[in-house]
């Protein structure tokens, strides 16, 4: 059995000889931009999941290399294309694809990126190919669906905290959800196993969402890696600002909501305000409260699966450390 | 065996099915945009060329209509980024995807065609799918190389003859010769014939490419879609461009350089006379000639393939209509 460390070892090996191989492809216009995107210091938290998913049921875990290393490459691609519909300037300190090169040079390597993913997945040894392809045309599909939803909740009225829920399942949890069970199923996992560490991802990737939501509001400036109060700014539909205004009424809801609709203000004044109502409508502690339950229930069906739980501790381990991170 | 008027009918009838089931999809803001893509009214070559690379080895074709709506979708994917990259306002005289919906809109609705086109691949039974898949995954990826080097010739005034011969196998060539090798392939076809289908239909792409060409000068206003003389006006680096400026010589040299550096003129009068410079220098002819030779090429491969010349009868009408076209 690996240990976390061990395996995001082998991950990092993985992707410096393949960015290697990649960076010597022609035309290099196409596939310079990929490896910038690929090299961008992430935590690569989706190979770790397929790795440890394969490693729970079995103790080779070369097999599932490739896959894993598709599935970080499909989640760079949703990035890329991400950031250009985002107009984001900057991701993890350094300028976005589609401003270090060009918009149509974004457009372009994402999409190679994505062809990329399968042709990496293709190369998984020794597995049920056709239910690798099949849980991952799924996935990436549904991951396209939740960005259209995060895109149309942007200019919607009628967005409840339930609909938040589901884009959030879609846009993030499928994708971490579908890492963990496609090591589960390259390490040929009995059908009932590789459903439950399934819905164990789903729930831990809704709880992930959700932290990285409260930290955005509520992080410490000083380990967050962005800005606190981004998401108030741009009246982004988080969780915290949903279940503000379902909570919210009279004099606080019309603050509240006069604070969305103005057009001139003090950055600093607005978060320090709208912080000020999600106090007093205890906001925090309904987020915390509903990240311990998707925690919770993720925990239960990763308990139903009959390994030893010592093999379960990395899996334990890695989550914990995406749940209750404070940045 | 099927005539091509069937094998057309029978994608005709299956894309209706298929768009409507596509249409019923939430959320629609990312579904719609596929539909309207897909229902082009364009002449569905691709498909075509699936099903009769397979009904040229056996008679049940059902088998490869999967596959075939795959490359279809593929296609038509990437005609929407290519429109975004190109800023296109018009495809077929309707308005392209980003304008008719948004940029982010034809972005997302893209990707999230490329992936339908994999899951409509992995749909294909009793077939072998890795070698589909693997000859897929290098073939879309081409496509991304020759979209890369096209945008490259943009800026570049090294470009040669051979460089844009290369840059068409890529951006066009090899997903025909895809199409028709993915058919093969279902077919169960020994593998000498699966190569030999795909070098014609490489060599089949290339004349097709270079009939577009002449089409955009030489072609008859009447019944060519688009506007005579598109290509001169953008100094688009065409097989006539690159060949007049290999040609030109003297005077001829110096005047064709300036039409192409004039930054005020009059549009026809630009187009008339960069049109008599080539019809100095010959290239239609030239341009007839190449078309001739890859035709040829690609006829001899096919000839090699040992079934009866009856069962390749529908292939060679409908590549003569493709090379022979006048529009």
């Amino acid at each position: 059995m690996y240990a976390i460390e061990a395996i995001q070892n082998l991950i990092n090996n993985s992707f410096t000889k393949e960015i290697d191989q990649i960076k010597r492809r022609e035309p290099s216009g196409l596939y310079e931009p990929i490896c910038y995107a690929l090299q961008n210091g992430g935590k690569r938290i989706r190979p770790t999941l397929v790795l440890l998913g394969c490693n729970l049921f079995c103790d080779q875990i070369e097999n599932a290399l490739s896959a894993a290393l598709s599935l970080e490459i499909f989640h760079n691609f949703t990035l890329l294309h991400d950031d250009i519909m985002d107009k984001a300037e900057l991701r993890r300190n350094r300028p976005t694809v589609h401003r270090k090169y060009s918009e149509n040079t974004a457009i372009l390597s994402g999409d190679a990126m994505n062809i990329l993913a399968y042709k990496y997945l293709c190369r998984s040894k020794n597995t049920p190919l056709l239910q690798l392809l099949n849980l991952f045309n799924q996935t990436a599909l549904e991951v396209c669906e939740g960005q259209q939803m995060d895109m149309d909740f942007e200019t919607s009225d009628e967005v409840g905290v339930d609909e938040y829920l589901e884009m959030i399942r879609l846009k993030t949890a499928v994708l971490l959800a579908c890492s963990l069970k496609t090591g589960a199923l390259i390490a040929n996992a009995p059908e009932t196993d590789t459903q439950l560490i399934y819905d164990f991802g789903i729930n831990i990737g809704i709880a992930f969402q959700l932290r990285d939501d409260l930290l955005d509001t509520f992080g410490d400036r000083n380990t967050f890696g962005k800005n606190i109060g981004g998401d108030i700014l741009c009246n982004k539909k988080t969780y915290l600002l949903l279940q503000a205004l379902s909570l919210a009424q009279g004099p606080t809801k019309s603050k509240l909501t006069e604070w969305i609709f103005k057009k001139e203000f003090d950055p600093q004044e607005k978060i320090n305000k709208i912080t000020a109502i999600f106090n007093q409508l205890n906001i925090k502690e309904s987020a915390e409260k509903r990240i311990q339950f998707f925690h919770q229930k993720g925990l239960a069906s990763i308990e139903k699966i009959k390994v030893p739980n010592s093999r379960k501790e990395p899996l334990y381990q890695l989550i914990s450390e995406m749940i209750e991170r404070d940045h």
